[in-house]
């Protein structure tokens, strides 16, 4: 259901004008939107969810520095009421609620537009991810959430009320900052669960191949393949970032921002080792299957070969021949007995010397 | 029959001159080119088809747009007869005809030359691909269709009867903007129907292997090889038009070539997406047949295990010597019995140990 | 045979110092170089093969562009006078002879030098190439072709001859122009004749997999490697002539070698897509040999779990013990004849249900 | 347990402000970090270790130049004084600690930071890597080691105290080089030690293959994907030393960074090789795992096809029906025994002539 | 053996300062280094060995161009000594001992220093490679080999005493064109060796897949590794001279050296061409053992096939039921045989019907 639905947001929207707001979540979730505030300067800190949404929640005009956030993308008419308040490009309002973006950065020059994805692991269901889109402007930042899984900001949102940090002293691409760094530490959770993933299934695949085992890793390779699309192209953002070629980002920021660079190759660095990782499972898995029948051969063979002689020897001597000498000897039968013994032992060293056995 | 004809068109032009212009459609279609005449400004709209085509269709002169667009490529007299009104390059001619061109843009200072392939997808004739041609002058837009499918290039005529979008406010380059988008936008369904066709190929793949999936799979990965020939360079050319190095495209333009430019990238992404897929379903393929060859191999192995030595043993009590003791005991086959049966339950103990059963 | 001659040329030239002429073609051909002379302007056309070749062929010093073709290496005397008379550097000539030269260009100021194969396909002998070397200077062009394969300018001459197209009014570069036109036609070609032996071989493989088949794959990757080694490189030589860095090609001219670097990518595409396809069939062989020895262990599987039970059955019955009450029962007999028949449909049931069977 | 732990740390440190100092060391050792000062001129050498770490270490406002060397990274506190008193980043302090950081140079104009990596292998655990992050400034150098391995900065002390080579004549930078180049050496012997593994490898596979060999070549493939990890951003980390874009690289030293820069290429050059070779066992294993199964069969065949029609022969002759002409020849034991021999030899005959014996 | 050495130079360097002269050199060769002295013009040319090696060659001050070359690097004094004599940069006295470098070159701006390697290919000990440096000044060049092989400079001294081509009339630039072009001549001479073992290869593998065969190939594989490390780098020296950024390379050499930059590419492509050779061949060997257990496998249940159900049924015949009617028929035996007979022959047809026979 979930490769099946990958596309279908696009397609649905093919004929329709650019710029029309179709949101094309892949999960549905209830309830409607909603909108929180926090405005912020190195003294103070407000937060407000606004009653009145018909109104424009204002930005700009003061030194303090404004925070929107919007979770839940359902609510289209929302969505372009805040692009007809800011005047954004409708192209970004498209963007922001069909939720199948890649990660990218996009300079209108008097804001920039932001796309990341949140990226989730469960054992179940794989990787889920988020698309988060953000719009960075002169003393504000507008960020935009599908709402699916909770809520990564929440530790922003702590250390801004704590004053921890510098997050309070510094604009708007700091804050940028601090989000785009919620969203890259939780890279590092998943892989950490794919890791502790990849371990089991080297655990099992120690016992012993089973077809079951071998979905999982195609399974898990795929996954990967997954997370690898939502990590990737977020390094040319975040490099776009770090060069500060917008007048947005200040020279500060540029060294954080480097910082998440360098976190997000780490990633990417991470995601290929798993791939390595999973491929020299697969080259074991293969092989282990290989040997198995190779070991099967081996026993139907020594089984076969000891006893397909042995069998024609007895049949041998059930024939009815009129004269048949040995069958008149008073010891024939035990003499038999010895031969058939002796020629069993032979093979077994046979085996033995070949490692057969 | 396809792939044969892939190539047949190139050939059997060598040895003319350039500019030589024979049509290469690989699909033949009956009847004759279609011309319909748009001609729009903010203010009205006006379509025709026109009714003499030995005289040139007026494209320049006025402050209205005027969109040609033909469909259907056997009349080469006639595609002859818009490269003399219009003063066209003979290249342009020729690779209009020759249907076989990979997507690119050519800047030719007075109008710009670009080429687009409508992707469709059929479960059973696989990927088929239709080269669309334009030429984007100022004030005026020639588009070129085969024909071969439905016209994709309705949609986009409808929102400018109804003047929905800006469409009818901007320039010609936003017209091209627009029917690229069409192209762009097929090639979403197209990834929605081939991701069904791929999960259809799991859900058997899961029943087990069989040799009409593999060639299923292998199949698909061809279609999709030829797919990526036809949205690959696509990404270059809207990456030119979103630069606007040429001065028929506006600043307010380019952005939306952005958009496209993101939507090629993605549709790539997800073409290579699929690519990996069916790489992961044809190692689960290939290790599946081996699994089964293993299974089999086990249940020869014990059947054999158990009965060879069985079958010796009765063997060796149909001998005819004159001698031998246990047949004259009066329970001896009795006891015979009672040690075969031990002896198979052993084995199948055996067996089941070494998980063979 | 071939393989082992590919790189002697090089080798037995070791220790010589550079600039000495030695014919390294593969293929001898008897008689002696043929050189035939076209001198043509807008106006007329004349063509002469040179009595005297000790003299000089006039190049230059006409407003008529003069095209000297001469078709066969083995005179490497001829090209040392054709050295002399035009000043060329000992390299060139060098390369020239040396007839294992990959696609190249190289611009010496006042004249160009460019390198470029033919390729030829035969269903037996696979992939055959032929070095065409061409210097290009104002109001000249000198061709070398190693003459084994039948002459592919025939048809630019004929055009010439007949006045069509804009060769007899253009530069010499367009006259360059019309003969990589004429070599890269040629691959179009090779990629047909490719297609349908690729075709062929589908076609056989699907009927079974032979060893004969495998390697006839093998071999056709292996011509495809070779075809793309000659034509890979010139897709930099037409990319150089498009730039148009020379002021020997004319702004008229880009616009063709343009159109021809397209062509080459397009040959490009299509030697990469046969790649593909050919891997393709090497996993479906594979996995049929796989699906084979499945199949025909299922089979011997089938058989030994029927018979070697009833085997060993009607061993019991023919053993010897005095006392074995089944053997006097009056239809004892019959009674394990049911039974046999009895086991042996269970277990083509059960195999049935398996889909052994 | 290794690869569990590997993105551990990152992720524990999960929604704390950036510049937050948590050691991340995979190898927790005892005891306390242990700090070094040498100051050193091309006259004098002194070196101490500091009492009191409460005040600052001065760096600078001498002549000579200070080396404060730090191992062991848990006393995370005194890390937070180091950078108190030098005016450090928070972001170095945290990828001091951090030490899952790749290799990397960050330029922060006053001063340079690099992160580099000491890589041990041991045939037991594999690679172990060590991060050394450095500082490098007018006159001082600060360097950081986990202190997990032995210290590799031993034998540049020796050279300082004996004043061997130009370390103490040159500026701090030249130490910068002689602490990497240290470093790099080591990686020297790690593909040396993993040579010999290799080959003992190589060794064992020629005797025959088993599975722990399988083993032990995918997880050789693994450790070697991890050394890749820590070797290849060194590459551009000289690179970028090379060409002394910081005022602190003298010119001097830029030819010794080009030395690194090109060991550091033979290394990369190195751990390819060692790549291709594995993949080359790896090839080696499964075509020898195929070769032994068919080894297998072909023996099991030769068995039955021998014994399987002369157990038929005597069963013919154990039958008891009441006309067989044979069973009354004087002779007729003696001459299917003579038919067996025959037959058997004739089979023997067949076999070597197929060379399946 | 080799392989275990590759790596041992480097580590035993381990810890000494940079400079330090060790000679690495894989084969020890006994007797000392040769020194000989060639020093030319157009008019006249001098050679001889010099007879006091504690004094200086005189290399600069006349208008003569003057070549050292020195034959075996044992004597690390010797070099030591020539770089007191000419200044040179105590790294590149180290890397012309240390004699495991990349082809590389470094402009040390009064002179160039080049590394090269030659190769020679034994069927029996695989590829070797001996490292040639050169320092090229004004007016001198001073060579290094390690003087395993034989001396591939013969040829060009040759050359220079017979006068012949232009080598002693241009500058000590042209002189390094005619070394490397020689070492890149033994190249060719290489891929004529290999491409003759890749062939004997082919022909043994036609005949039948044995392991021996696969070790080769998978042997050769490794050698044609080595050799690309020692030719690919090359192809960077080459270009940096054809560009001619050093005020050493005159313009005439700079076309030479854009000839061997060609050749070193043609040398690239043939070892590209022989590892696609081999892959081709891997595959036809796996594929061929996977037919050949394909085929044996057929022969057993071919063989099982008839003579299972036959030893049943002379099995059922040798019961020693009271009532078997069938045995009391006089005809039955031979009866009995023309069943058995019939069943034979529709097994046999339908085997071959299947195409198993």
């Amino acid at each position: 259901m979930r490769r099946r639905s990958h596309y279908r947001g696009q397609s649905s929207k093919a004929g329709l004008p650019p710029g029309t707001l179709v949101h094309t979540g892949k999960l549905p979730t209830t309830g409607i939107s909603t909108v929180s505030v926090m405005t912020y300067s190195p003294q103070n800190i407000h937060e407000y969810r606004p009653d009145n949404l018909d109104q424009c929640i204002p930005i700009k005009g003061t030194s303090d520095i404004t925070w929107v956030n919007v979770e839940g993308l359902q609510d289209v008419e929302l969505i372009r009421h805040f692009g007809d308040c800011y005047g954004l490009h409708p192209l970004i309002l498209e963007d922001i609620v069909n939720t199948s973006q890649r990660p990218k950065l996009e300079d209108y020059g008097d804001y920039i537009f932001i796309v990341a994805r949140m990226v989730g692991f469960h054992k179940d269901h794989g990787i889920e991810t988020e698309q988060i889109s953000m719009i960075l402007g002169p003393g504000y930042l507008l960020s935009f959430q599908e709402g699916i899984e909770g809520d990564v900001f929440e530790p922003v949102r702590e250390r801004m009320r704590a004053g921890r940090g510098r997050i309070r002293s510094l604009e708007s691409d700091y804050l940028a900052y601090g989000l785009i760094d919620a969203i890259v530490d939780g890279y590092f959770t998943v892989l950490e669960d794919m890791g502790e993933f990849v371990e089991d299934l080297e655990e099992e695949l120690a016992e012993g191949p089973t077809q079951q085992i071998l979905k999982r890793i195609i399974g898990l390779k795929r996954e990967i393949i997954f997370m690898r699309k939502s990590v990737w192209p977020l390094r040319e953002v975040t490099a776009a970032l770090e060069r500060g070629e917008s007048k947005l980002i200040s020279d500060v920021s540029r060294v954080y921002f480097r910082d998440i660079y360098d976190h997000t190759i780490q990633v990417i660095d991470g995601i290929e080792t798993f791939r390595d990782l999973l491929s020299g499972m697969l080259d074991l898995y293969l092989s282990s299957i290989g040997n198995r029948t190779n070991e099967v051969m081996k026993f139907l063979t020594v089984i076969g070969t000891i006893f397909l002689p042995l069998t024609f020897l007895v049949g041998v001597y059930g024939m009815n021949f009129k004269h048949m000498p040995e069958l008149e000897r008073p010891n024939g039968y035990f003499e038999l007995w010895g031969v058939m013994v002796a020629l069993s032992l032979l093979m077994i060293l046979y085996f033995k010397r070949k490692r057969w056995l």
